[in-house]
């Protein structure tokens, strides 16, 4: 038996996580022993494992995760980009500080209880860590210079959990990953939301509103790749890592005006039409500090793969997230 | 009058900071009203100056100092390499969290007394911040992948402290220095000492032990540089940096060997004669995690000077720290 606890369980990511999970297994094919950890559910949340209701800024509940020796740790659980930016307290607290105790706490239950535990745990970092001015393309060996708290705050959790996996006290491995695209459900309050909104709100009847130009050039992958990068992280063996635990990973660089070109394809122009240009210049100066390719050559060589474009990317909605119009469309 | 704080001046570098501010002021020319802070002063510290004996580990007197308003605030306070890879909380309390409770202070302060107060905080970083493996020269966009603990607690510093500037609660820069050498006084626990002492410890006529092979590649600046550095950090316009505050600095790059080619060209074979090889594994293995040559082109561009090679930096040595001998000489 396998015990794996989801950090964060409860957002997006982690319940696309899930899901996969209960489908796939892990490669050691152990029955999995699975606890969702967050403040909040969705109703969708599969009712066989266990869901536990708390509050990361309490690290007396970040220590009670600890003592139940989870096998492997998911740590998904964050502030936003748009949130951290806004309130400088909370993304620091929530973004930084929580890795920080929950590395203390695993620390802490090696030394009390006297046997061996040493999870795995795999972080959620960002390409958030990534500030400008780029290369055309972004290398395994380029500089984290972040030009966002949010960004900042990854790239140190990326750095504590390195630090403590080289000390031995956990087996940790970062993923940055790409701008999860398209995110089903509401809108968050992440800045790069609109990357989702401008495709899944017309494909579901809604007007999007489009807060940059669209020659603005990103970096997607959907979230069916995000969870099956986390599965295959959970069992990837570090010692491959070298001591660089932090990964850029695989992902499909577009421009905006290439995504709205993969919709009119996929959904026709009525579709596109639903997206209305509204410049907001608080988002553009975010995601104009944000990178927009990279060549992710370790990742991809330890088997980390995505989506090979955008049209992809979409036809991914459609399957996982928005059966109704697929099944229009068959 | 221009108030500057010097937090770890009573350490090596620090004392040479405050000498050197006493001979050539700043740039500014204004006067200067300097404080020193720390656990401990060597009795050759100048009189005429403010000593404040204090701990870092007691956030009180973290939040006096900020009190008190400093326009620039050196923060030189750190547990060396060697500590912190022995001490892992002590290592990350002082030599993270002392930062974090710095610059939360200085925060407050901005809230608390209702007027502007934005210092200049001069950090000192250093190349521990990288790990292998490296290309020949690191350049200024190469990541940052520490091996040691020391390392990647001086990386988070970098990254918390770019943040808290680019909010415009402080204005920060991280310099990243090269190894100083050669230090005078005696040998600390930093794993990089023997750099120092293979030169110093003879030319006080003492045995110095070589831990690793006479192969071993190094970056080094003189702790004259190092002032400099320091200095020039304290004047620069950090608009220049463009949101990325951590400067590799330049200095030397030579080997072991080269070093004490250098000394014998100096003080001749007898003084040569007095090192000892004798290996210890923990330290070449540390070393071994160690950057061997940059080509720092920033921070030339900005003005920042070093020794252009190993000789100078013993002829430094010999002229502002053993006077002795070079009486001698001459």
């Amino acid at each position: 038996m396998t015990k794996v606890l989801i950090i964060g369980g409860g957002g997006m990511v982690g319940q696309k996580l899930v899901h996969q999970l209960l489908k796939s297994n892990l490669t050691t094919g152990a029955p999995l022993d699975i606890t969702l950890f967050d403040i909040a559910f969705p109703s969708t949340s599969p009712p066989s494992i266990k869901h536990v209701i708390g509050n990361l800024g309490d690290p007396a509940e970040i220590q009670k995760i600890a003592t139940q020796h989870p096998d492997i740790i998911y740590h998904l659980a964050a502030i936003v980009s748009g949130e951290a930016e806004a309130d400088f307290d909370k993304g620091w607290q929530v973004n930084m500080f929580t890795m920080w105790t929950l590395l203390e706490a695993i620390r802490a239950q090696k030394q009390e209880s006297g046997r061996t535990y040493k999870p795995k745990i795999v972080f959620t970092s960002s390409i958030a860590v990534f500030g400008g001015p780029f290369p055309n393309k972004i290398d395994d060996e380029f500089l984290s210079a972040p030009q966002t708290s949010y960004g900042a705050q990854k790239a140190t959790c990326e750095l504590i959990l390195s630090d403590y996996s080289r000390k031995g006290f956990v087996d940790g491995i970062s993923l940055r990953l790409p701008t999860i695209c398209v995110r089903p459900g509401k809108p968050n309050l992440a800045a790069s939301g609109f990357f989702s909104g401008i495709i899944r709100e017309p494909l579901n009847g809604h007007k999007a509103y489009l807060p940059v130009a669209d020659t603005v050039r990103h970096w997607h992958a959907s979230p069916r790749a995000g969870a099956n990068f986390l599965i295959h992280a959970a069992t990837l063996d570090t010692a491959l890592l070298e001591n660089r635990r932090a990964l850029n990973l695989p992902g499909v660089s577009c421009t905006v005006a290439e995504q709205i070109e993969a919709l009119r394809k996929a959904a026709g122009q009525s579709v596109v039409d639903l997206i209305v240009p509204r410049a907001d210049e608080a988002v553009a100066k975010i995601v104009d500090g944000w990178p927009q390719n990279f060549v992710p050559k370790r990742a991809l060589a330890l088997g980390f793969k995505a989506e090979a474009n955008f049209d992809e990317i979409i036809a991914t909605y459609l399957e996982d997230d928005l059966p109704t119009l697929r099944s229009q469309k068959n």
